[in-house]
């Protein structure tokens, strides 16, 4: 049975609420994951949480219900509790009626198996957390196998990126990589490595990608640097008709990705 | 010559700093926008700041010694201050070195001239500012004409929308609407109305668009309301291939939007 915690000073409420903090979460080898979308979409791809907090309301749910009585029966932690100390842990006025602290995946070049998809998408040093979950959600969308995160990157265990990556955090692949490794893993098999570049003369719509085809996004504000394109097997522009000499990182990524999708029906 | 100013309690900062607020934008009619780059870009389209504020660094580009010269012979307010004080005014530790405060344009439908471009967007009640800002940096970048919000959107003023934009809220027509009013004036002319839709039958890739072309994308989380979707001409899908069965809102209307455009060449 769930235990009720009404004190915002409960040791599993803190423990879940340290988890918005990344030392906490390498700390634990957790994350946080909040609201039944999610939550059954981890169920669905076969993720049980650790722990499991949840108001009455969210418990109403039969899914909801159903995952909490299995985090119980594999011997996770389920709490319930008001929706001031959800508020509380998730940091925002409007928290979901659940949530749940996952187990972090391993994330190394060893999780990437090419041959499971046709595309991948690879991504440089991104600052900003909400582009890392949409890059996940793309890739899930557009058929992609998974992510691969160079350099020093945001955490995409972090709250803003679970969120953005509405569970395909859960069913795409995620290895952390230096770039080093990354070209050795890469060019230890069949791979395309394709790149955007403002420089590129080779413009995206006539160019033809071949399978596995690894998409490589530069950082937000400095795009990919030199020698990371000069590796690259093919470099393609998206020419752009306006002022702007860039797009954001997670749209780049998307449009390159169904692109190339649309390109091999 | 720009005012020198040290206090946190100056009435100018303490005016810019308000405009991080909603209703005090409102009240006065002004906007922020932060950094050198999208004060160049203003500058580009021929718009001066009424207010702008800087640090000495700030001020020694060209392009900002320029544009703060500019701003005083045109009337405006220049006040030169300290990183601290910038950083207050922007809510960011990392400030830029620049900060302007630019008049809110008229965002009727009335700004938009339909002939001035093939393609526009046009967006239902979207929830987060980034979204907005993003859409408006995809809109410059793919050649559209600007953007349409309906119903009861985010701020396009809000600084987080300003800053997604990158400029593009410069260069791009900005209209807020009801949809009954959106609807009439849609109709008073020509103009195809495309939705996206999961129950849609036409897949994205194989549907012909004509001039112009109004793109519309649906709120976060519900998507299109269904009397919308009776209203548009062309209702298409984009196939998901994985477990998720949506885009992010920003990311739909760039696939959609260059779509569009490459179909077109």
């Amino acid at each position: 049975m769930p235990r009720q915690v009404t004190a915002f000073s409960n040791a599993t409420v803190k423990r879940l609420r340290s988890l918005r903090d990344k030392k906490a979460r390498r700390a634990e080898g957790l994350f946080l994951a909040e609201g039944l979308r999610i939550i059954a979409e981890a169920r669905d791809s076969g993720r049980l949480p650790e722990i499991i907090a949840f108001s009455p309301d969210g418990a109403r749910h039969p899914l909801a219900a159903e995952t909490i009585a299995a985090t119980e029966a594999a011997g996770g932690e389920a709490i319930e509790t008001s929706a001031d100390i959800l508020a509380k842990m998730s940091g925002k006025d409007n928290p979901q009626l659940l949530l749940a602290a996952y187990r972090q995946p391993q994330a190394t070049l060893k999780q990437i198996d090419r041959s499971r998809s046709p595309l991948w998408i690879v991504a440089q040093a991104l600052r900003d957390p909400g582009n890392i979950g949409t890059i996940l959600r793309t890739g899930d969308a557009v058929g992609a196998g998974g992510l691969i995160l160079l350099d020093d990157s945001a955490d995409p265990f972090s709250v803003e990126a679970v969120r953005a990556s509405m569970g395909a955090l859960f069913t795409q692949a995620l290895a952390i990589a230096r770039w080093p490794d990354f070209l050795g893993w890469l060019r230890s098999g069949k791979g395309q490595l394709v790149g955007t570049s403002l420089e590129a003369t080779h413009d995206y719509l006539e160019t033809e990608y071949t399978q596995p085809c690894f998409l490589l996004i530069g950082n937000e504000q400095q795009g990919l640097p030199e020698a990371y394109e000069a590796e690259c097997d093919l470099l393609v522009k998206i020419p752009m008709a306006g002022r702007a000499d860039s797009l954001n990182a997670a749209v780049a990524a998307a449009v390159m990705a169904f692109h190339i999708r649309a390109s091999w029906r």
